[in-house]
């Protein structure tokens, strides 16, 4: 009954900490070449191993990463439950960084960069807070907690799913005609969405002419969910008036790649929200306890929706 | 008995409908020609007017701003209450604007910008929340509101004031000895001080020495409080990491001012926080109803203190 761990050694060496004190039954290897395959029960990866029939016996496969559009689920086992990571420090580096980026937008920072380049002093027009709408694509654990963050500013809050949902100061929209309601009402628009084939190319130029005139962007889904060169071209047409970015496709952009120097753009290189190993690991280990018990594991991936 | 407006119309006009709907007893003037001095109870202004002593009988002298450090107060009737701005508008867009740049520094934003500008995509050792601790320099009510809205993220909290103080979350230093201590152990250090004799080029060498190696500044005082050649030098030897600069001296900054082009500065031109038309004129009628009632007006200066 072996966890069998696959990622970096650095992380790997956290979590054999972790669970030698709170799994001792369970033992914990970060060798694959060491480990009987009949005996793992549990495997955390990035990608999934090209030998994964091998582990005849595996009831749980866990993504060492929030999303699992790495994973190519076909390659794993109808039996085998696929879990998300879900911990602490992926939603607390998640809340920081689109504070950080919705603030930036809204206090017009890529314009007082490009002034501070031009050596220009000179005030920007200043909206104020409740005036500046907020809209959230993705109302999973990620979206909720960034939401939660942004209450206290004042913002006028809202958010789209794929179903309904219901959140405390926040207009929830879902389906087709929700988002056109969010979008047109979205003067901030963050994508926290899950790259599925559905979320491909989702933001694109038809939904960039959906915004208001002058709205900002916030990307921190995959790369993959954006069509670069729409943004590019929304922005230089004055349809959007700036963009902080997360994720890009491919990662790391060519050096080509007119994201490096566009003046609206902040670009930061993948680095909103990362897997922090002592949070990680006692997620894990929760989730492992929750499935020894019957309980279904936080995260749980849908095959049906692919997330 | 009339309130003299002296400031910018637009603004004017937001204080005359809210004193036309709340105060309908008092008559308010934009247009110090066309009123007699003598009826001048209240006046609102950034600067004290030359000819002060002609409202012979002035009881209250408001500042337009959140400071009085651009009014002599020695000009000033010792009988004439004066009294700084203190008004939500002001509050908020100073939360704001220091959430943006404490979360700016604690993600590394100086650093990805040089890394865009360089089209380098690499990922900078990032902290956690809780291992960046934040120091507050003033604790006034800017301050408090400042603190409030960094609380939900996690890092550890410090403030220090002259005299002592209590705040829940909150270490509170006060005093010399009190200073000492909380440099260093300031992450990243806020000046939200006033104005005054003694804070003149308080963020200076000796200063920036105290602090651990590497600390980030975040300067929203006013501009002579920082000695601008010392923060150069400290940025360029790596004693400090970082630093998001709203105030200079002079403003604005001269052509060839090594700020401009700093690859560790982040430069706002004095927009951090401004005084907002309708929270202000609520503020200032709620402050005349408290000094007809005998009830000290809210932001009262102690002229012993300057502030």
């Amino acid at each position: 009954m072996t966890f069998l761990f696959n990622s970096d050694a650095r992380r790997g060496a956290v979590f054999a900490d972790a669970f030698a004190k709170e799994l001792p039954d369970i033992p914990f290897a970060i060798d694959a070449g060491t480990v009987d395959p009949d005996t793992v029960r549990y495997l955390i990866t990035w990608t999934v191993p090209e030998n994964l029939a091998r582990y005849r016996n595996l009831e749980v496969l866990f993504s060492i990463g929030a999303g699992v559009d790495q994973f190519r689920l076909e390659a794993v086992p109808g039996k085998v439950k696929i879990v998300r990571m879900v911990e602490e420090g992926i939603v607390r580096m998640m809340q920081e960084y689109v504070t950080l980026a919705v603030l930036a937008l809204h206090r017009n920072l890529p314009a007082y960069l490009a002034q501070q380049r031009a050596g220009e002093w000179r005030d920007v027009l200043q909206l104020q807070a409740g005036s500046r709408r907020i809209g959230v694509l993705g109302l999973g654990q990620l979206g909720q907690a960034v939401l939660d963050r942004l209450k206290p500013f004042g913002f006028p809050l809202a958010g789209w799913s794929r179903s309904p949902r219901q959140i405390e100061g926040v207009t929830c929209h879902h389906g087709e005609i929700g988002l056109e309601r969010m979008l047109m009402a979205s003067d901030i628009l963050i994508c926290l969405l899950p790259l599925t084939e559905d979320t491909r190319s989702f933001l694109d130029a038809d939904l960039f002419a959906k915004l208001p005139e002058g709205a900002a962007l916030i990307h921190t889904g995959r790369g993959p969910q954006l069509d670069h060169a729409a943004l590019v071209t929304a922005l230089d047409r004055d349809r959007l008036s700036a963009a902080m970015i997360d994720v890009t496709d491919p990662e790391p952009l060519p050096a080509d790649h007119p994201f490096w120097s566009h003046p609206k753009i902040i670009l930061t290189p993948h680095v909103a929200s990362v897997t922090q190993p002592v949070t990680a690991a006692r997620a894990v280990i929760d989730n492992i306890r929750r499935h020894r018990a019957g309980v279904e594991p936080i995260g749980l991936v849908d095959r049906s929706r692919g997330y």
